[in-house]
């Protein structure tokens, strides 16, 4: 499937775009991301000169812009070069490819399009990042060796919980299989939730907040074509009412951000934030979840990684055959490809 | 050289295919063996779960049957799904190929075509596993980066013995060339027998059985297409007539199964054993001769995938010359031809 | 860009090949290097054994010839065959291929082409290798993940030292900018000299000969097609006439040979001596001159093997525009077209 250009995804953590040029390989392109000294807003380029092709990435970031670390090429933000070594004046060809990219919600977003054509209306919001006191968070990322659609569909189908997760978050495997799920088709992707009422909370909620009467329990993921997933998990004691109201305090409520950009066909970067919505003072209260979490991630990696190669070694996904349990993964794909056949089109 | 399918390979040692599900590849097929709980046979399917796609490997053998580590798919001995998580009937295409195996003289035998042509009259038999008294022995695998026919001439031109093995088990070069060698071309392969009478005794047979007077020695080797060589190697005093009779104790007795299975075009599983048919009461001498023998197979790995490798960057085997020493190396690839082309016709 | 093949590349320092076979890539043939046990002559062949592949590299030099580690044939240093093991003769076919070489000036060369067409008069004379009084030298070979004329064009474009050897030999970046440069086509490659009139002395030079004062510091570059660059760098105290006559004592005077040779087209092999022309005596100064070039040269490896990779990665030169700096370079690449051109014509 091919990756849709006319799009944004997130290149970067706001804070990793700092002193130093920073690589990323983004739907095959290499860029190199830096920050202008004068004006501190992030950039992005080809990550190759075009005087003799040497990778800027080796190269410093100074007062006139990014320099290359072989000849001393240097390019402003747009990818114009500014100045050349020796004498003679700069060949107006002298250009590298620049993106656009906008940073907002700590997050450097990156439109893989023509940079004349980014629709910066477009960029997914999320507010929780700016509102530390409600949602104190941490951020991290990892790569995984395998298409960003695959780990997109891990989190559309979380059966999954209750096999690859069976040692760590994944709690009773019958409870996941008959949680009430309502999924609802959207413009953007799709949204769904899944009510696990009057069930045993699992030990991560109990160690997060204390509670150990039974639970009515809600995971709730909102996909946003290409690439972002918004996930709102937690807990309220039944009798609290949370399905009407799950904005309560006392109970166990974590915000998950899931930005998957693909670097590859066969390689992704994973962003992903996690927000803990109790115990808020408490900076091991976010630590500890993070660490949870974390786990489980590095249990997908695993697992969607040999699917990759599996599925690299054997044709694709030709003979595979959907389930019951694949509702929300068909509705994503769907949304996905409206937008690459939008994309091609605008 | 295209590998003949309607035929049978070792694909594990049988004490391998236990608890846990077993990944082998063959022939260029992804495979997992697992052992059913209730009947206790082994049983081999294509490691692909046909939901999404994930490998049998990383999942459970459970009462049921084969369960994928993803989602929980759950495979019977067919390949016949039995179970799918969640509420919905079992899709009917919901199926993934299985192989015919057969477990015999402590090998797991896989047959790589059509289950129904397998033909279990064709099997080799190699009764010396079951006979511990006589043939205690030890066994043992090995993957070498190098196509199985590499290895399979190895082990049919044993001038090689002189230079490979020069430090190790080789003895005297010129004993080698000079052997007594009779070849002869049969319908499943070929049999050859080496003898060297009146010779000094190597190291190894000193080390083994005390012999220091020259003895009678033989290598006896029978190729069975397309894998398998049996290896029966010996020596007994000279004037104690070994020509007519071999089976007589007090020498030094030798027998290693050889079994090659082609994981791809370029790399084997080599699966071998050695019985030793002396000192059966004492376990050191067999993990002596197992361990001779294994230094000396590292030596064959070492050149044969050198040879492999020079030959994959020099166009194959392409201006190659055979000389005298590869008479049975010429028949051993004759035969194999032969079960190529019978197996593509029946 | 192909490789001229009807030219000499260095293959060996003449110290590499001794007892046993040294292999070594060149022009994608693999090739293996021996000296004749008889004539002490250096000799290189297909490093394949025409009998079954394996390579000649595992074997041994005997009083015979190259002796293959696997069956024993044995080769002279025309590549015929002039032992085979067992009995029988000697197939006519049984030969390896078989280069031109020559030693001379502590170097082995060798000739890609047909060794009948080999010009033993093309060979670059290098004597200094062979005036240890005056210019005592260290050799070294290291591998590089890069073309060959990647590694050239490094040479051809000094601006480089500002900034890939900035925290070693770079100096003052203004100062390499504003060198006077002459720069002169030859039939044979270019050659071209820099001058740094009255400028501070480098640490380097400081350390190697103690001078302090202000010198005038020369760069002189001579480069024969395909792969050898002869170095001439040196200062001596502004006022001595340095421009006039620069083989006076009591300055800081180094030459380098740089022999590159490709192995494929994305790695080569980076021949080079260091020869000091100052404390001949001390060979402590030859050794910290050879440490600081080496140090610079690992830097240069770093920098010219990320450019292969981005070129690669990016479809090869497309694109590139060329400076002011970039005239050595222009006139080099054009050398080597005529030698490509002139080359395949005779």
């Amino acid at each position: 499937m091919q990756f849709p250009l006319n799009t944004w995804y997130m290149a970067a953590w706001a804070h990793e775009v700092g002193d130093a040029p920073l690589a990323r390989t983004i739907c095959n392109e290499q860029i190199v991301l830096f920050r202008d000294r004068a004006t501190g807003l992030a950039a992005a380029l080809q990550d190759r000169c075009c005087h003799r092709g040497a990778p800027l990435r080796l190269g410093e970031v100074t007062d006139r812009g990014l320099r290359c670390g072989y000849h001393g090429v240097t390019y402003d933000c747009s990818g114009s070069c500014v100045h050349v070594p020796g004498p003679g004046k700069i060949p107006s060809k002298l250009k590298v490819r620049n993106f656009a990219v906008e940073e907002r919600d700590e997050v450097v977003w990156i439109w893989m399009g023509e940079p004349a054509q980014a629709d910066h209306s477009k960029i997914l919001a999320y507010p929780y990042h700016g509102d530390t006191k409600k949602w104190p968070h941490k951020k991290h990322m990892h790569k995984v060796a395998a298409n960003y659609m695959l780990l997109i569909e891990n989190l559309m189908d979380l059966t999954h919980l209750a096999f690859v997760h069976k040692s760590t978050i994944g709690g009773n495997p019958q409870a996941h299989t008959d949680a009430k799920m309502t999924v609802v088709p959207k413009d953007t992707g799709l949204h769904f939730i899944r009510w696990l009422p009057n069930s045993a909370p699992p030990a991560t909620y109990s160690k997060a907040v204390g509670i150990t009467a039974n639970v009515d329990r809600w995971m709730e993921f909102e996909y946003f074509a290409p690439g972002n997933v918004v996930q709102w998990t937690g807990a309220l004691e039944t009798g609290r009412g949370a399905e009407e109201n799950r904005d309560q305090s006392g109970g166990f409520s974590l915000r998950i951000l899931h930005s998957l950009t693909p670097e590859t066909e066969h390689s992704s970067l994973y962003f992903w934030s996690i927000s803990n919505g109790y115990r808020q003072e408490d900076p091991d209260a976010t630590e500890q979840i993070f660490q949870e979490v974390n786990t489980a991630f590095q249990e997908d990696k695993a697992m969607v990684e040999a699917q990759q190669s599996t599925l690299l070694s054997t044709g694709g996904e030709e003979g595979l055959v959907n389930i019951v349990s694949d509702v929300a993964r068909v509705h994503m794909r769907r949304a996905l490809q409206r937008l690459i056949d939008g994309g091609n089109l605008t």
